[in-house]
């Protein structure tokens, strides 16, 4: 008799994305700049870290359980109810949650082909199949996947907008109209990690609620706190509670709450924040252009870059960018995988982006299918 | 077509432990001393708190997915390979996983009948059958569980050592046997979560290792850091590796990670922090004599103590504890019931529990059944 399931011995030991750190380890490289995350470099608020601060004394006691402060003070801020929302260990932890609310060995899921990994990862981790349709026009393609998901009548439905690895976004328009076409008995997963720098009009209002729709959101993108792992989901009271069965009650650093919590009051400092995202990206994008790379529009605090060629062309362009000691990533499928993706950054962190470039470029050459 | 798994349809939305933040909201009490959940209120090593300090504006960055240099340290500190070592969000949070790796719906799991929720938590949540094993004289019955393992072959056998709740402990040879005597089918969970704070005759050598044998630590207990949700998982290197399978990569906060690693290169501030445990062990053993109850031998941080009634005296004592402001706990089943379980503390805190303890013994009265 076999210590593990079945499945789990017909799973690799997989690590969906990695880390910079990492990444040091196995080239030796020292990054002078880390633009692959999407994390923003411009930071947390002082406030934030402050709170942060402040609380690191605290932390012989466990967290608040319940989360009650930061759902309050979320709900007052989305104008909606408390138990609309649940925290959780970041979107990664949220979403691995859904598929074990959701899914069983030999169910489906639908997503598309080079969204996000993590998602993937816990799809397969739970047994569960995962069908994909492809990107069209270096986005999302909704008409493919309304018309998949009600072919299959998978568990969940991924859908990210803003969209990673391309930065592209959906009007509100639009996906409402998929909220409307989901069958009922898919939920649909609207993975909105970027959308605090998304324009407003790429968002649903938050009273567009349908048991099927679970709309993730996060602490870690431009509110500048990835390494406190706090995000939450949005939906029907009668969805939400079911993480309740789940959820490992005290998995929340007493530190992230209140720095969510003071990130969260300090909405002045996020606006001045996204105009510096905004103005990055538009650096970003003329970097690619005058390296004769072509940058996708974004709503996000990336820019992808498509460089002209195949997956291999772009890969010898990332590595010669990280050699040179600069954290980027790239899409991992085709037809995205002839993009690299860098992150929005500072001034000297664009600058030393832009040599790197440069420097790789010289070195790799025109693209060979060129 | 429902929504969610038919198993997590007959799941309640249960929470293991309520917190004291959420006792305090339901009863309207404000706690003076915070007894109650095997915190340390002795608090992290100050080097913990000012590496946390400096490193809350680094938040904005992932923590690292690997969590090498906590490995790293861990591994020299014991004595063995980083590869023989997993990090994870508390032992709750490796627990869960670890039931997942393991429990299909329907498999067996064998455990102490009183003994750690949350384990009972996660056993449910994925479906598996719980088969209790009755406590002899306020212990966990080894014989009884190795008789209980052989005839069932669980997936898991659950013991903690020393034990929560009853603060009980067995000499390191007791655990060796019961290390040989389990079956190779089955995973011994052996839960050291006051493993540091215990004697060191109560602890198995770290070369002691088997593939269905992982051992579980944590920050939260003598270390002092409950609030930063990092814990660590020992094993042989190929159990350990199912982890990598399953896990939230990224699911550890940053500041937790330089908190901890801080905290176990600092040995002197845990040796004295060991000894104020000790010594308000004895104080709280004091204290609960001089009631008139009779406090358990303790090899924790907490000391149970047997109120002499039944459940519902010891309830109403803890209720009569609570609304006098003073946070504790108490076994949740028969006989352990009897008891209330009161976290070692400053002088301060232990002073206000001596007053309310004496107050709601006044109150409540000598056990019905006496």
């Amino acid at each position: 008799m076999p210590l593990f399931t079945d499945l789990v011995r017909s799973l690799p030991a997989s690590v969906p994305f990695v880390g910079p750190e990492a990444l040091e380890r196995q080239t030796g490289v020292r990054f002078k700049a880390r633009l692959g995350a999407n994390e923003s470099v411009f930071g947390p608020s002082p406030n934030a870290i402050e709170a942060m601060t402040r609380a690191a004394a605290d932390s012989w006691g466990y967290g608040d359980s319940a989360n009650h402060h930061l759902k309050e003070a979320l709900a007052a801020h989305l104008d909606l109810a408390p138990d609309n929302i649940m925290v959780g260990e970041g979107i990664d932890g949220l979403l691995g949650l859904l598929v074990r609310l959701t899914c069983e060995p030999g169910d489906r899921v639908v997503t598309s082909h080079g969204a996000y990994p993590t998602f993937n990862y816990h799809v397969v981790g739970h047994g569960a199949a995962l069908d994909f349709v492809p990107y069209r026009d270096d986005r999302e393609d909704l008409d493919a996947l309304i018309a998949r998901t009600r072919e299959l009548k998978p568990k969940l439905l991924y859908v990210s907008n803003p969209d990673n690895p391309t930065g592209s976004w959906y009007e509100a328009a639009e996906i409402e109209r998929l909220i409307d076409t989901v069958p009922a008995e898919t939920i649909l997963v609207l993975d909105e990690a970027y959308a605090d720098m998304a324009p407003a009009s790429a968002l649903p209002a938050m009273s567009v609620m349908r048991p099927n729709l679970l709309r993730f959101r996060t602490f870690s993108k431009a509110y500048g706190l990835a390494g406190a792992r706090i995000a939450y989901a949005i939906g029907e009271a009668e969805t939400i509670v079911q993480f309740e069965k789940v959820r490992n009650h005290f998995g929340i650093s007493r530190v992230s709450q209140v720095g969510a919590l003071a990130a969260l009051r300090d909405q002045d400092y996020l606006r001045r924040t996204v105009e510096k995202i905004v103005a990055a990206r538009g650096r970003l994008a003329e970097i690619a252009t005058s390296a004769g790379l072509i940058p996708l529009p974004s709503a996000t605090n990336f820019v992808a870059m498509d460089c002209g060629g195949n997956g291999a062309h772009a890969r010898a362009i990332l590595e010669a960018v990280i050699r040179r000691g600069v954290f980027i990533r790239m899409p991992g499928v085709a037809p995205l995988d002839r993009m690299i993706r860098v992150t929005v950054g500072r001034d000297e962190d664009l600058a030393i982006f832009e040599t790197a470039l440069g420097e790789a470029l010289a070195e790799v050459g025109r693209p060979r299918t060129a």
